[in-house]
């Protein structure tokens, strides 16, 4: 089932002004839920509102709450979510973010005390659309096991490098996990293997068994002992410049909440030669493309491509969606 | 066979003289080469020496250039490496890193126009040993094929992350592709398959065959097509912030040379809070290894442990070299 993008957008908004959201924070968090299904990004979009409503009920996000500057030195500056919405946290980060890029060339925003800030790719779009360089990533819950573990201690901690270009933004968005639950999910729902190793089953080798994964609970980590390494890395360091919770000690929540964040972003044009650095940008995304496929027929693309050609569809023919969230949204 | 530190250090030392380059900077370079070794990286200490001296002879390093700023505006700084010896060019880049994170909270400096940094992590260790938290990367020849490709238009651009706490530094020291040559090297004269996929083969298939691999040219991305991803954003971002090569650039020049790098430094007590920051890290430092390791009698390991230990021996009982190649330096 499709849905017009307008319709999604202001059902969202009619949803969470009632729910006692102000009615400008409601429009931005809305357009950011329809734009991840717009996009494809259905596990952040619509899918993920329902649970998003859960959590402005029992109190996990503040709708009111906004980040407040705690600490600043020059272009590195700390706030405190203050439980707000994780998405217009982010949003708002990100964009401090860009000001202190404008002033300092780059600017680092780092976020403690915050929410799930749902599609992260949304706010590489944000800086990369008006022109910046950006790195950002998150910590989350405890989710997989340091390579060689058997338990949760790490979070698989997505990072989002997004950079400019004439053809739109080159975006990647990459959780250190190789799989996320809902993926291997739905390909144990759907008896099929993973198209490469995902975890380790009970016997504690290396699977591409979705259904053993998600019993062993031991997602790998992606590169196996790198990704482990970097997912630790990306927690320590969100932790340090954040002041807030690491993944340890956010795994002694009741649930994910009092996440860090942290926004990095570069002005792309501030040595004045932008047109020359979009043409090196350019050439080599057409580079990458013109490599002979491995797989006849098919073609390499470059991070964020794919996206373009789900949002065109999305907006010419309606954003697709699963008709049951859909109706309980409608329901709301 | 094992080698006193000190004799290692007057070796490099004695042959980099030698070939000209001034007595600060060899002593710099010679030191740097050993540590490498003496920390266990023996690919880019002592067994990477003699190309660095070839590279020397052929008019690839200039052993008098050192980095230039071209550019900056306020916390972001551009600098052409001048063609110098890209192990001294990084540390130059990295100081300049530190003194702007000094400053304003956070530095960038990108160096574009130098040669290979050798050991990635030792600029890490530099940053962390000081207090701060840095990332830094490069890009490389293009050596990796884009995932879904078959012919190398990516570099393996190594990344590093480092993070200081009272137990030694916390550092990962990665490279995008799952394997280097030379690892695939070892394990096909060993006759021995990889512990995990490594590429594909002459069939099209993922594969653990490392001389396969060696043949087809196709080494995998860690985490497939994320790794795939992340290479590709690392080159764009270093060639866009140092305005120099990008890896398809580099592709055409003869030989590896003219690369970019980007050194990020944070400083970790920009607010005053570091004895409950080193707190937060060593406490999630002793969590990772409380987990119960997958195969009995093993323990799970944070990035950069085991390098003490090698660190230890090597400084006890002498740094490990491979014989003939040490030889070949004596007689330089």
């Amino acid at each position: 089932m499709r849905v017009p993008f307008e319709t999604m957008i202001s059902e969202f908004y009619r949803v969470l002004t009632k729910l006692g959201m102000p009615e400008d924070r409601a429009r931005r968090s809305a357009q950011l839920f329809a734009e991840s299904s717009r996009d494809g990004v259905y596990t952040h979009g619509l899918n993920r509102f329902p649970r998003y409503v859960d959590n402005i009920k029992d109190g996990t996000i503040d709708v009111n709450a906004q980040p407040v500057l705690t600490q600043q030195m020059g272009a590195l500056a700390r706030y405190d979510g203050c439980k707000g919405p994780g998405n217009l946290n982010a949003q708002y980060c990100m964009d401090r973010a860009m000001e202190l890029a404008e002033q300092f060339g780059i600017g680092c925003v780092a976020v403690g005390n915050t929410n799930h800030w749902l599609r992260p790719g949304a706010f590489g779009l944000q800086a990369a659309e008006k022109g910046y360089l950006a790195i950002m990533w998150t910590n989350t819950i405890p989710n997989m096991p340091p390579w060689g573990g058997k338990d949760a201690r790490l979070g698989n901690n997505p990072i989002v490098f997004a950079v400019p270009s004439r053809q739109g933004v080159v975006l990647l968005d990459v959780a250190m996990s190789m799989f996320s639950y809902g993926k291997l999910e739905s390909y144990a729902r759907a008896g099929k293997e993973l198209p490469v190793d995902g975890g380790i089953d009970s016997q504690g080798n290396i699977t591409k068994d979705a259904g053993e994964i998600m019993k062993t609970k031991q997602p790998l980590p992606i590169g196996y002992w790198k990704g482990s390494g970097m997912s630790l890395m990306l927690d320590l360091m969100a932790a340090v410049l954040s002041g807030g919770r690491t993944t340890r000690e956010v795994g002694e929540l009741p649930l994910e909440t009092e996440l860090c964040q942290v926004f990095i972003v570069m002005k792309m044009d501030a040595f004045g030669d932008k047109e020359i650095l979009l043409d090196k940008i350019d050439a080599t995304l057409a580079d990458v493309k013109a490599s002979p496929a491995l797989q006849e027929g098919a073609m390499v693309r470059w991070p964020g491509e794919g996206m373009q050609k789900v949002r065109r569809e999305s907006l010419e023919q309606g954003v697709l969606v699963d008709e049951e969230i859909w109706q309980k949204v409608l329901g709301m």
